[in-house]
């Protein structure tokens, strides 16, 4: 009898292999042949499943991203305004092994994606997401009387989630200047100061 | 009579090579082949000067800094406090062509880094030079009574520079949602903030 192959399997195994290689030796050393290698298939099988390494590192970062979004899902079950927001930030920076590999999967491909207008639609597409989730929570947060600021809930989303980004790479790149504790603190102290207005 | 060589001019060369690849393609299309190609040399006279590509890209990157350092120096001439770090962070922000493009090169050297300890240890330093003036800037102005604000001048340094190099990486990857106005506005926003404690 004929082996039967999930092709869906198979994509999703190469897909987590490249994703691997990228959170160990950074995207620059995810090429077709290192991914592989890693799951363990010829080149042949690659270019059967991925038109390209373009599309194998895009499907990762969606990969990655539905991760984040599971997740995040669970985090914010039960939670409105300002404590589904705070969960929310807080998801978003790498205060643990797992986050800190997001993070760094994450700076690889923006990076990469200021030279690949594919990378580029998807990270647009998914960080419009993320802002219109953030923008919502500070409506809602302040309808409910939670937050006390005249500044608009765009500006304050765009601000809180430039925050998120530069203390990511800063604890990423300066750990011992940025520790997780001093990261969380003054996360917590942006958002609390939305309290005073 | 034979030609005389002059060497620091052709590894100024090679480095000037690397930069323009790396802000036209991005840092992984920077290849040994690619930088001897664009500076005009064969792969043998790159190999005289460079024990290996991370050395090009490491001069290519202190070379940038170093122009970012001279340009500011000159801009903070005759400038202390609030006034002088409001100049050192406006020009830490991609506001016009020649920044996007330090921009650029910055956030591909943030995903080499991660994975090459040279890089980052080049990193480290520099920016442990960029948070020390900040950190200076903000005693001073504080002393000096331009700012009231009882919190840590280490903790707003390093909040002020996360969110320059967040928003800086969002304008260029979202430049229709952070334009050059809107960074410029929030970032002022930030500095005014420290004046009202």
């Amino acid at each position: 009898m004929p082996k039967i192959v999930n092709h869906e399997e198979r994509r999703e195994e190469v897909v987590a292999a490249a994703r691997r290689i990228i959170l160990r030796n950074g995207i620059e050393a995810a090429t077709t042949r290192a991914i592989a290698k890693e799951a363990g298939y010829s080149n042949g099988v690659l270019t059967h499943y991925f038109a390209d390494k373009d599309e194998i590192l895009l499907s990762a970062l969606e990969a990655s991203h539905r991760r984040i979004a599971d997740r995040l899902r669970e985090k914010l079950s039960g939670r409105t305004g300002l404590a589904a927001l705070r969960e929310l930030l807080l998801d978003n920076v790498p205060l643990d092994a797992e986050r800190a590999g997001e993070t760094g999967l994450e700076v690889g491909f923006w990076g990469r994606s200021l030279t690949s207008p594919a990378l580029l639609e998807v990270q647009r597409r998914e960080a419009a997401e993320l802002r219109y989730v953030v923008t919502s929570l500070l409506r809602s947060a302040a309808e409910a009387g939670e937050i006390r600021t005249d500044e608009d809930p765009e500006d304050v989303a765009e601000r809180l989630l430039a925050l998120v980004d530069g203390l990511s790479v800063h604890r990423l790149l300066y750990p011992a200047n940025v520790t997780a504790d001093r990261l969380e603190r003054l996360l917590l102290r942006e958002i609390d100061h939305l309290r005073d207005g």
